[in-house]
């Protein structure tokens, strides 16, 4: 990500897990494979220590909303609620500026 | 935060450390303690591994520029841009929507 793409939007997501771990870094890597496959899609960046934050880059609103909806990230989003997540967060941000620093 | 506070502002700061580490968690455990004593502080999150990511939430954009140019603040950018960093990112957002899912 630069600069020449704004304004674009990022996906703030942060999560704590259940004890319920099996299964989940599978589904973590299909989702992340599946994403970078979707029209609009930018880049995405994720850690995880006590809370997880993944923040995702796209376009615009139109193809966050389909990657929300597609059939297999829906599943994911299932087995999320029901298996993985103590709790999560969402939040939809319009990206308006940034920079950079490269140590040379 | 919840989307009572909506719309407010997110600082995504993502960051790939050099082998320099000396100082760098003493310095992030002040830098994040000084940010929650600024005005205008919403809430922090934070995550690394090979990436690290943290992401900062405030009330406007002044307040933003306030803590970029806070003393304190300035003097650790200036040694995570000489010591610890090998790269960063700095986006600045506007969160524009969020939900939550808390498990029962």
């Amino acid at each position: 990500m630069n600069s020449e793409f704004t304004p674009y939007y990022a996906v703030i997501f942060t999560s704590v897990q259940t004890e319920t771990t099996a299964g989940y870094a599978e589904m973590a890597e299909q989702m992340e494979t599946l994403a970078k496959q979707q029209k609009g899609f930018i880049g995405i960046d994720s850690a995880r220590n006590a809370v997880g934050i993944t923040v995702s880059y796209w376009k615009n609103l139109e193809v966050i909303q389909q990657w929300k909806q597609h059939t297999d990230h829906l599943i994911a989003q299932q087995k999320g609620i029901k298996n993985w997540y103590a709790h999560y967060n969402v939040k939809i941000c319009k990206v308006e500026r940034e920079y950079s620093f490269v140590k040379k």
